[in-house]
C-alpha cells in the first residue's frame, strides 16, 4: 500500500515493520499522531499534512495510504512531473530532491487552503452583499443559515491555517531543525558538493519554508479580513433592521394617533346616536354642526398629536457641539491628517 | 494510604514523615499548591493534575491520596499494565520507568480533558442547532439557559486547558528542567548506558512533552471554534429575532392603517346614526350611497397608505453601489481571489 | 511611627532622615512611587503592596505608617508569630529571616487579593442567576447596577492582579535580581552557610516566588472566567428580552388581526345603524342575516389573518441543511469528537 | 528663537545652521520626525514629546521652537527651578544635568498625559452614571454626544500613552542606549567620577526611566479599566432601555386585550343598533340583559386573555436547573471559593 | 521594458535571461512572491511594494514591468531628482545610491499608504458624525453601506500596513540581514571608505528602516483608532435607535391607553344606541348624564393608566446607590485621580 517515486513512478505494498527496517525509523516515527507535521529523523522527513502522510528520503518520496482520499488524481498527475524537474513551475530543480519533495508537498497543501478559501470567500460576499441591502426589511433566514455554516468553514480554515503557520514557524525559529531537513547534506556528501555551487542548502531550505510560510500568512490575512467584514456586516444589518422597525414605529405612532383622535369625537356621534333624547332631535342644523365638529375636531387633534411628536424626537442638543468634534479633533491630530469636515 | 507500583501493584498506608524521608524529599515539596504542575526534585518527579498527585520515582510510580475521586478504576485498569509495558499503545517501552509513568499520567490527563470537551461538544451543537433554526419566532429559553451552562463549562476547560499547556511549555522552555526529569539517567547510569542505544534521553523526553503539548493545543483550538459558533450563532439568532420582529411589525402597521381606515369612515356612519335630523332620511339611494362610500373609501385610503408604507421603506440608494462594491474588491485584492459577485 | 518586628514586637516612631542614615538607603529609595513594587536595595528589600510599606533588613521588617489603614489586627495576630517561625503553615522556617518576611508579606497580599476577589464572585453569580432567569419579562434594573459596580470592581481586581503578577514577572525573568533579594547570603555569610546545608538561596527565592506568581495567574484566571460569563449571560438576557417581546408582539399582533377584523364588520353594523332608509328595516330575517354575517365574517377573516400570518412566519429553507451542516462537521473535524447530532 | 538653561534662563534666536555646528549634530538629527522620540547622537539627547523640542547637552537644555504652544509657563515657572535643583520633589539633583533635564522633560510628559486623562475621567463617569440610571425611560442624547467625543479623546490619550511607553521600552530593552543617554559619563569623566560616588550612572538612568514607564503604565491601566466601564455600561444601558420596552410592551399588550374584547362585545351592541327588526324590541329585559352580557363577557374575555399571556411568559424550565448550576460550580473550583449561591 | 537610474533616466527593453545574467541573479530571486517583500541577493537589493517591483544595484535601480500601472508620473517627476540627490527633502544625499534608492521607495510605499488613509478617514468621520446625530430617528441606510465599504477598505488597509511593517520589522531584527542592505558596502570598498566620514553604515540603514518602520506604526495607530471610533459610534447608534424607540413607544402606549378608556365608555353609549327598550328613552335628563359620564370616565380612567404607567416605569433602586458608587471609586483610586462626581 505504498508509492514510490524516483524519476518514475512504482506503487507496491509493504509491511508496517519492513518499512521501518529499510528507512531504519523506529514505530512511533510514523505514528503521525499530529494532523500537522514535518519532522527529520535519521535523515527521513515525515510530513502529515491532515491526510497525506509522506516520509521524504534523500532520493524517494513514499506517499503511505494514499487510497481513497481523493488524492490519486494530484498524485499521478501532477506530483510526478513536479518530482523529475521538468515542471516549469518549481524554482527548486536544481537542487536536491528532497527541496523539490518538500516543495510539492507544501505547495499542494497551501493550494489546498487556498482552494478552501476560494470556495468560501466569494459565499460569504454574496450573502452579505444581499444581505446588507438596505431594501430589505427583514433579514433572508435562509441565507442568515448559510452564512453561519459558511464562517463556521471559516474558523476551520483559520484554525489549519494557523497550525500549518506554526509547524512552519517552529522549524524557522530553530536553526538546527533546518539544517536536519537538508538531508542530502548528511547522507552523500558528493551530490552535495556538486549540487551546491556555492549556495548553502539550509539557507535555501530557509528561503523555501519561509515562502510558503508567508503565503500562508497572506491567506490567514484575508481569513481575518472577511471575519472582520461579517462582523461589521452584521452590525450594519443590526442598524438597518433597528432603522426600519424606528419609521415603522413612528408611522404606526401617526396612525395610532388618528385612530384616537376619530375615538375621541366618534365617542360624541355614539353619545347622539343614543336611544336618549337631547332636545336637539329636531334641528337639522345640529346635524351638521355636531358632524362638521367631530370631523374637524378628529383632525385637529391628529394634527396637534402629530406637531407633539414631531416636537419630541427632536434634539435637544445645542447646534454648536458638531463644532466642537470638528475642533477637537484637529487639535489633536494636527496636521497630519487633513480631515476635510464639511460639518 | 499510599499505592505502589513497579511491576505488581501493592497498596499500603504510610505516614507523611515516613515518605518524605524515604524519598528524601522536604515537606513542602509534597504540598501540591498548585492544580497543575510537574516538577523534578532529588531525582523524583512530583506531579499534580487536579486530583491526581503522584511521586514517580526511578523505579516506581506512588500515587498520593487516591481514594474516593473515581480514579480506582483507571489506576488498576489502565495504569499497570501501562506502566509494565504490556499495553501496545505506548511507545515508550523501551525507555526507563520514569518515562512509563510520566506518559501515562500525561496521556490520563489529556484524556480527561478530551473527555469533558467531548462531553460538552454535542451539546452545544445541538443546542445552537435548535436556536438557529429560522422556523422559530423566539428562542427556546430553557435551551439558552444549558447553552449558558455549557459555555460555562466550555470556559472552565479553556482554562485548564491553558494551565496545562502552561506547565508543559514552561518545562520545554528550560532546557535544565528536560534533563532533569530524565531521573533514570541521573540515578542508574548503568541502566541508563543500557537503554540508550544512540538515544538521547532529553529529546525523548522533549519529544514526549511536545507531543501531549500539541495534543493540548489541538484540544484548544476545538475550544475556541467551539466559543466562536456560539458567539456567531448569537448574532444570527438576534439577526433572526429582529427580522422576525420587523415582519410582524409591518403586518401590525398595514392592520393599523386598514383599522385607521375603517374607523375614519365608520364616523361618517356613526354621524348617520345620530338621531339628530340629516333631511337625508327618507331618500333610499342615499343609504347605499353613503354605505358604499364608507366601504369604498376605506379601501382606497388603507390602499393609499400600504402604498405609502411600501415607497417609505424603499432604498434611497442609487443602483450603482454594488457595482462599486466589486470594482473596489476586485482593485484592491488583485487576481488572487475570483469572487464570483453577481450583483 | 514605625514598627520593629525581630523576635519580639516593637513600636517606635523615627525621624525619616534617621531611618535612611541607619538603612543607608537614600531618601528616594524610600518614596514608594509605585502602588507595587519589590526592590533590593543595600541589602534592604523595599516593599510596597498597596497600603502596605515595608522595608525587610537580613533581621528585621520595618512596617512604615500602618496606622489608620485596618491593618493593625493582621499586624498584630499574625504577622509575629510568621516571622518567629511558630506558624507553621509557613514553608520556610529554616530558611533566613528575609524569606519568612517576604513570604508573610506576599501571602497577605494574595490573601487580600482573594478575599476581594470571594467577595464579589457570589455576588455576581447570584445577581447572574436572578437575571438570567427565563421567568423574568424584564430585567430587575436594581440588580443590573449592583451587577454594574460588581464588575467595575471587578475589573480593578484584575488590574491589580496583572500588577501584582507583572512586578513578579519582572524579577523572576532577572536573575541577578533574585540573588539581591537573599540578603542573608550577601550580609551574614556565616548564617548563610549554616542555613544552606545544601540548599540554594537563590533557587529558594526563585520558588517562593514562583509559587505567589502561579496564586495571582490562578486568581486571574478565575477573574477571567468571570468575566466570561457576564458576558455570556448578558447574550442570553439579551436574547430573553428579544424572545419575550417577539412572543408578545405576535400576541399583539393576532389581537390586532382580530381587532381589524371586527371593526371591518362591525362597519356594516354601523352602516345598517344609520338613519337611512335601506328598505330591509321591516324584514325579521334581515336583521339575523346580517348580524350572523358580521360575527361570522369577522371571525373568517381574522382566521384567514392569522393562517397567513402562520405561513409569513416559517422557514424558506430547504430541509436538507441541518444535514450539510452534520456532514461538513464530521468531515472536518474526522474522528476526534464523536459530535452525537440527532439530526 | 531658541531658549537656553544652565543654572539661569538665557533666550536666543539662532539660525538651524550655527545650531547643528555648535552641537555637531546633523541636519537630520533636529527634524523630529516622529511625534514621542528619545535619541542621543554626539553626547547630545534629542527629545520630541509632542509639541515640546528639546536637546539635552552635558550642561544645557535647549528648548526649540517654544513659543505659541501653551508651554511658557510651565517653562518659566517649573523648569528653571527643577533644572537648578531647587525644587525639592525631584530626587536626581545629586546626579549630572542630563539626569534632572530628562527627569523634568518626562515627568512634564507624564503630568501632561495625567492632566489630560483627569479631565477625560470625571465626564465620563458622571455621564456614565446618569446613563445607567434604571430611571430613565430613554437614554439622554445630548449625553451621548459627549460620551462619543470624550471616548474618543480617550482612545488618543490611550495611543499616545501607549506610544510613550514604547519610546521608553525600546531605550530600556537596549543596554548600550540607556549608557548613551549618560552623557556626561563620555564627555565629562571628572564631573563623573566626582558625582558618582559608588553610584552607577547607567544604572541611575535606567531607574528613572523605568519610573516613569511605571507611571505610564499606571495611566494605561486607568484608561483600559475606564474603557471597560464604558462597554459595561452600555450593555447595561441596553438591557436597561430593553426592559422597560417590555414592560410598556406587555402594558400594550393587555390594552390590546382589553380593546379587542370590547370590539368583540361591542359588535353585539353594534348589531341590535342597527335599524333592522329583531322582535326583541319592545321588551325591556332584554336591554339589560344584552347590555349586562356586553360588560361582563367583555371583562370575562379580557381576563381570559390575561391569565393566557401570563402562562404564556411563564417559564418551561424545570425546577432543578438552578442546583445543576450550583452543583456544577461547586464541583469545578473545588473549596477555593465560597460562593455563597442560595438556589 | 525596464527603466535605468544612475544621474539620468533611460528606457530600455530586456530579455529576462539577460537581465538574470547581468545581475548575476537566478530566476527564482526576481519571481516576487509576495506582495511586499526586501531581500538582499549578491549585493543587489530586490523591492516589491505592490505594484512597484525595483531592483537596486549598488549604482542603478531599475524599475521592472512599470507601465499601466499609474506610476509613470511619479517615476518621471519625483523618483528622477530624489535619486540625484538635488531634492532637498531627502536626509541620505551624502550616503551611497543604495540608501538614496530604498528610501524614495519606502517614502513612495508610505505616502501610497497615507493617501489611501487620508481618502478612507474623512469620508469615515464624515458619515460617522451625520449617522451618530441625535437628530435622525433612524439611520440613513445609504449612508451604512458607503459606512460599510470604507470599513472595509479601512481593514484592507490595516493589513497592507500591518505586512509593510512586518517586512521591515523581519529585517530590523536581523542584524546581519541589514549589514546585507548596504551593499556599496562590499561592493566598492573605495567609495564606502570615502562616503563613510565616521558613519557606520548599517546603524544609518537601521535608523532609515526604523524611521519608515515608525511611520508606518503611526498610520496603524491612527487606523485603529478609527476602526474604534466605528465601534463606539455604532454603539451610540444602537442606544439612540433605541431610545427613539422607547419614546414613540411610550407615546404609543399613552394613546392605546386613551383608546381602550374611550372604547370601555363608547360601549356605554353604544348599549344605549341599541334598538332596545332601556326604560330611560323619555328622561331628557339620562341624555346628559350619560354622556358625561362617558367623557368624564375615559378621561379619568385614561389619568388613572397614565399615573399607572408613570409609577410602573420608576426605579425600584433606593437612593443610596449613586452614594456607594461614588465612595467605591474614591476608595479604590485613592487620591490619583480626583474625580469630581457631583452624585
Amino acid at each position: 500500500m505504498k508509492f514510490d517515486k524516483d524519476g518514475n513512478v512504482t506503487t507496491f505494498e509493504k509491511k508496517k515493520m519492513e518499512l521501518y527496517h529499510e528507512l531504519s525509523l523506529q514505530a512511533r516515527d510514523l505514528r503521525f499522531q499530529h494532523l500537522t507535521s514535518i519532522t527529520a529523523r535519521n535523515n527521513n522527513i515525515i510530513i502529515r499534512m491532515e491526510a497525506l502522510k509522506a516520509v521524504v528520503t534523500p532520493n524517494s518520496l513514499l506517499v503511505l495510504d494514499f487510497r481513497g482520499l481523493g488524492l490519486e488524481r494530484w498524485l499521478v498527475m501532477e506530483l510526478a512531473p513536479q518530482l523529475n524537474g521538468d515542471h516549469g513551475a518549481l524554482a527548486t530543480h536544481s537542487l536536491p530532491f528532497e527541496f523539490r519533495a518538500l516543495e510539492a508537498i507544501l505547495q499542494h497543501r497551501v493550494n489546498t487552503l487556498q482552494a478552501r478559501l476560494n470556495e468560501v470567500h466569494p459565499v460569504i460576499l454574496d450573502i452579505l452583499e444581499s444581505l446588507v441591502d438596505p431594501k430589505l426589511l427583514s433579514a433572508d433566514r435562509s441565507k442568515l443559515h448559510i452564512l453561519l455554516q459558511n464562517s463556521k468553514n471559516l474558523s476551520e480554515l483559520e484554525t489549519d491555517i494557523k497550525v500549518f503557520k506554526d509547524s512552519l514557524l517552529k522549524i524557522l525559529d530553530e536553526e538546527e531543525m533546518i539544517e536536519e531537513l537538508c538531508v542530502t547534506k548528511w547522507t552523500d556528501p558528493r551530490v552535495f558538493e556538486e549540487s551546491s555551487l556555492g549556495i548553502d542548502h539550509a539557507e535555501e531550505m530557509e528561503l523555501l519554508l519561509e515562502n510558503y510560510f508567508m503565503q500562508a500568512e497572506e491567506l490567514g490575512n484575508t481569513t481575518r479580513e472577511l471575519k472582520g467584514l461579517i462582523d461589521d456586516s452584521e452590525s450594519v444589518i443590526f442598524i438597518n433592521l433597528d432603522s426600519h422597525r424606528n419609521v415603522m414605529m413612528r408611522l404606526n405612532l401617526q396612525l395610532t394617533m388618528g385612530t384616537f383622535s376619530l375615538s375621541l369625537f366618534g365617542l360624541m356621534g355614539v353619545a347622539f346616536g343614543m336611544n336618549l333624547e337631547s332636545t336637539f332631535e329636531e334641528d337639522p342644523k345640529v346635524f351638521w354642526l355636531v358632524t362638521g365638529f367631530m370631523f374637524l375636531g378628529s383632525g385637529l387633534i391628529w394634527r396637534r398629536l402629530l406637531s407633539f411628536l414631531g416636537r419630541h424626537l427632536e434634539p435637544t442638543v445645542p447646534p454648536q457641539i458638531p463644532t466642537v468634534w470638528k475642533r477637537n479633533q484637529v487639535n489633536s491630530k494636527g496636521g497630519e491628517v487633513k480631515s476635510g469636515l464639511r460639518g
